[in-house]
């Protein structure tokens, strides 16, 4: 019996008990599928002979379980990202194709052993931050059935929220890959735009678009974003991430000064946003009061700019001759494209511009943002009377980070009284995509609001994100550059700090090398051998320090991996062997200071 | 008496001995401007008394000779950039206003003590690269009253050419900083674009503007460039340089293959360009062959694309008004704007996406570019009667370095046999301004041609630029991390570049390690053992990277110190001595590569 919510960590557990199988799974799936009371989830939804036959031949490729990072786990995919073998419609059945070849995002995927489930519903085109802008239906959030779902990314989200899915693929321009993960609680990681290849997507503005991923918790999104990201020749717009850190204890986020609060009247999701305001200090971090008004600004370029001129570049041979088939709302904001002319487009880029400048001053002063996913959430019914602005209403908070080209990742922020959910998003710095996960993590987890509809669900313990460690290397020295010996302010002068005292396994063999000076010893790897190991202290050094440490260690001796008595190994001291032949065997005294205290 | 060319180092010697003063220098400056025979350089010459009361100006501040980094050093200003006082006409006297506040590049290097001479002509708006486009005459090239400046900075070079100024401002955008170089025998500095604020600045294309030097050597324009330089919050485009650093030894310079070459049939500059590369050959540099198709095709877009739209944007409401007041030539290029929309302008940017990603196969095989800085040249007369078309043919290997955040530096490159110079630019990664400078100075000397029309002076000595030490440490690989072996990646990675192969002494014997994977080898040092060496490859990787990459290495392996062939050590693998015990000896094979290539 599954549980409700089929996260990663649950999965890999089952499988590795050999509780389930890809194949139970894929028939519980499909259960689930053909149980489900909301209709709207999915375009194209994969039957159970199908989704069964996916399941067995990966067992036939792959019979050892969890033997690839995503062994048979099930995933949902907007439909506006190519899935070899299935129609591509974005919502639009005008312009459907049978798509040739799996996005390159969907081939990562899949070639980490994850089965496709379908194709969920989406705003047409993705234009659209709430879900009901679709000839498919408006999926509902899985809290209520008269509420949206969110979007663009609907179907997506509530693949997961419902069990579904493990996880999903939606796509973010705006905030598509956030809003609908707030309304059915869950964890959305939107990547840093040029992370995720967008070959195989069809495009809302290719600028801006990403590829993001619904989970269930922080732990899964990270896993699976590092299986899914990767640069990709074929997409111009793909980026070499260059790893961006976040600080490992202090980390100051920064929160909208009071003025700048926008809930549109809605008193439960911004008494939600100030509890998550409170665990994020519980969890040590330091809020930081900033001006929101530059980053507003940009938020309202995305719809009342030149931007959306993109959303008519990446359709336009198939609107010039179809018009009629698109949504109201979504040819709406399309048409209004050819207002603009390149001389608008460069000033909208001067204007974004001189906002991003003025956004410079808030990154300066804290590491993160800590922001509302969505500021309220509204009925289809309130939706459909008010579609353009309502929905404006949702991307309150999240249309300038791709702008800006930043990362950021919603988490869950527990339920009103009204039983919906609020949400919270941390946005970071361009490629803190790994950076922002302990954070979101422990936040997520202390809302203690459980995954998608299972309220009352722990995330698992396997799936906690540990909080980053410092860029640092350690190295264990054995010798002249223990503490008070002659050479231990080369580790101080490039950075070091000691970690602890420690001892080697026991086989390691000490020799007093001849003819050293300072006199140093040579620590040799014996295996087998059971003395009772040697002093030695640890260090950390930054990577560039370490570096050059290393450079400067003169012949016979070098730096390899040493084993703690603990089992550990650690960069650490080697000696090469002919240097240690006809040398003094000083094991016997533990340790290079104990020796030298000896004579 | 003042030597022909005011250069800094040559005009610092004169303060510093006395034998000179900023009110001498004011005087003589003065005298030359009157004494000029070209009447176009100047749109707003300051005259004698206004030149001597800015000496005596600063005299009076800072009496101490050379006390500030550009003590009474006399510059000219492209009058399309703002001095407080003095009109900025852009070459267009209709648009003409009185400038209440230096640009803010100008108040720099006013604040490092150089005093300005005046306002110099240019292609109207900035727009074009020949120097005939301006109501205001055409400036002539130094060396023949027949042919054309280069532009759109054409009297700032001219100036600096005929030691009417120690150095001048320009802009560039397509490349008007550096083909008024070449056709002056001077260097020209074009920044990487944000490395110098625009504000003051009459726009082009504000995403690309540069302010640019023309100085007499690459030192003094370094020199400049360092005053000069520096983020200003109030220009959004503005950028904190992260310098980029160049190989101090061995450096790949890129030149285009035979079939990319382009000289539109001067054969003398084709001779001139096949001598600089020879040249910087002769200096260490290793001349690579790449295809300039893409950067070529970047070029025709600055003109041929959306990017016109900017020089509308400029000017739109002077336009809108003033048509009949622009250049014919200019007007039909700004006009042209309107033939574009929004839609238009984010294809360009697509199509210029995709053929940047095509350009970085290029830069992941050489360090720079060397290219010719214009194909050709022409005389005032050809250019007039065909001005669109031969004016294109000067942006030939220009217009596409802003587009892509490049670098470049443009130096004399000799003089043919019709008296007319050719000239070529190092072009490199963006912020790599600094790390240019000692190539680009080394080839400037090389080519023994002077400085401006002073074809037989030296370029003084204290100008030199001393190569840049390099902070890299040096690696020895011997197995899986050899080039197209499996683990070579991990270099690459880290940023390691390969330096060259090389052999062991003879005292090392190599091990297949048993059980390891991918397979790896096992280098053990053996005193008094005479073998035939082992081949390896020597890597340079930056500190952290060399630190990374040790910290990486699981044991048995190790990093310590080889000794090489010709008796030099190198950091290198180590491998402990228990784990070779009973592994097969392959020393025989000379090295990893011919050992798997024997099984």
């Amino acid at each position: 019996m599954l549980p409700t919510i089929l996260d990663l960590s649950t999965l890999r557990a089952l499988y590795a008990s050999g509780r389930a199988t890809p194949v139970t799974v894929a028939e519980a799936v499909a259960e689930r599928m053909e149980a489900s009371t909301d209709p709207a989830i999915f375009i194209t939804a994969l039957d159970r002979e199908a989704l069964v036959s996916a399941a067995r031949d990966l067992m036939a490729r792959h019979p050892e379980p969890n033997s690839l990072p995503l062994w048979g786990v099930p995933f949902a995919v907007k439909d506006n990202i190519d899935v070899a073998g299935l129609p591509t419609t974005a919502a639009c059945p005008a312009f459907a194709y049978d798509a040739k070849a799996d996005a390159e995002v969907v081939a990562r995927l899949k070639a980490a052993g994850a089965f496709c489930t379908g194709k969920t519903n989406l705003d047409q085109f993705a234009t659209g931050l709430n879900g009901t802008r679709s000839p498919y239906g408006a999926p509902r959030s899985v809290f209520s059935a008269a509420h949206v779902s969110g979007g663009s990314s609907s179907g997506s989200a509530v693949a997961v929220a419902a069990g579904l899915a493990s996880f999903s693929l939606g796509t973010d321009t705006a905030g598509s890959g956030r809003v609908p993960a707030m309304f059915n609680n869950l964890v959305g990681i939107k990547p840093t735009p040029g992370l995720f290849s967008t070959t195989g997507l069809v495009p809302a503005c290719r600028s801006l678009d990403c590829i993001s991923i619904f989970a269930a918790t922080v732990g899964d999104g990270l896993a699976i974003r590092r299986v899914a990201e990767g640069l990709d020749a074929a997409d111009p717009f793909s980026r070499r991430a260059v790893p961006h850190s976040l600080p490992a204890r202090g980390l100051r986020f920064g929160v909208p000064t009071p003025a700048e609060r926008e809930f549109y009247g809605d008193a439960e999701r911004e008494a939600l946003y100030d509890a998550a305001i409170a665990r994020l200090e519980a969890l040590g971090a330091v809020a930081v009061p900033f001006d929101y008004a530059p980053f507003r600004e940009i938020a309202t370029l995305l719809y009342n700019g030149p931007w959306v001129a993109e959303r008519l570049a990446a359709i336009a041979g198939f609107f010039a001759g179809n018009a009629d088939a698109l949504d109201p709302s979504v040819r709406s904001i399309v048409e209004s494209a050819k207002d603009y002319s390149a001389v608008d487009a460069f000033e909208g880029r001067y204007a974004f511009e001189a906002l991003r400048r003025r956004t410079e001053a808030t990154w300066a002063e804290v590491d993160i943002l800590l922001l509302p996913t969505s500021p309220t959430t509204y009925t289809v019914e309130e939706m459909l009377a008010d579609p353009i602005r309502l929905n404006s209403h949702f991307g309150h908070y999240t249309n300038f980070a791709n702008l800006l080209g930043l990362a950021a990742i919603a988490v869950p922020g527990g339920f009103g009284a009204d039983g919906l959910p609020g949400g919270v998003t941390l946005v970071g710095p361009g490629f803190s995509d790994e950076a922002l996960g302990h954070w979101a993590d422990a936040l997520h987890r202390a809302a203690e609001c459980g995954m998608g509809i299972a309220r009352d669900a722990v995330p698992p313990e396997a799936s906690r994100v540990p909080a980053p460690e410092a860029d640092e290397i350690a190295i264990a020295v054995v010798g002249a550059h223990l503490t008070g010996l002659p050479l231990n302010h080369q580790l101080t002068d490039l950075g070091g700090r000691k970690v602890r005292a420690a001892r080697t396994s026991g086989a390691y063999r000490l020799y007093a090398l001849p003819g050293t000076r300072p006199a140093k010893p040579g620590l040799v790897h014996e295996p087998g051998f059971a003395g009772g190991g040697l002093e030695v202290e640890i260090w950390a050094l930054p990577p560039a320090g370490f570096g050059r440490f290393t450079a400067a260690i003169p012949a016979p001796l070098g730096i390899g991996k040493l084993t703690l008595e603990d089992g550990s190994d650690v960069s650490g001291f080697l000696c090469e062997a002919h240097a240690v032949a006809g040398a003094e065997d000083i094991t016997i005294h533990g340790g290079w200071r104990a020796y030298l205290a000896s004579r």
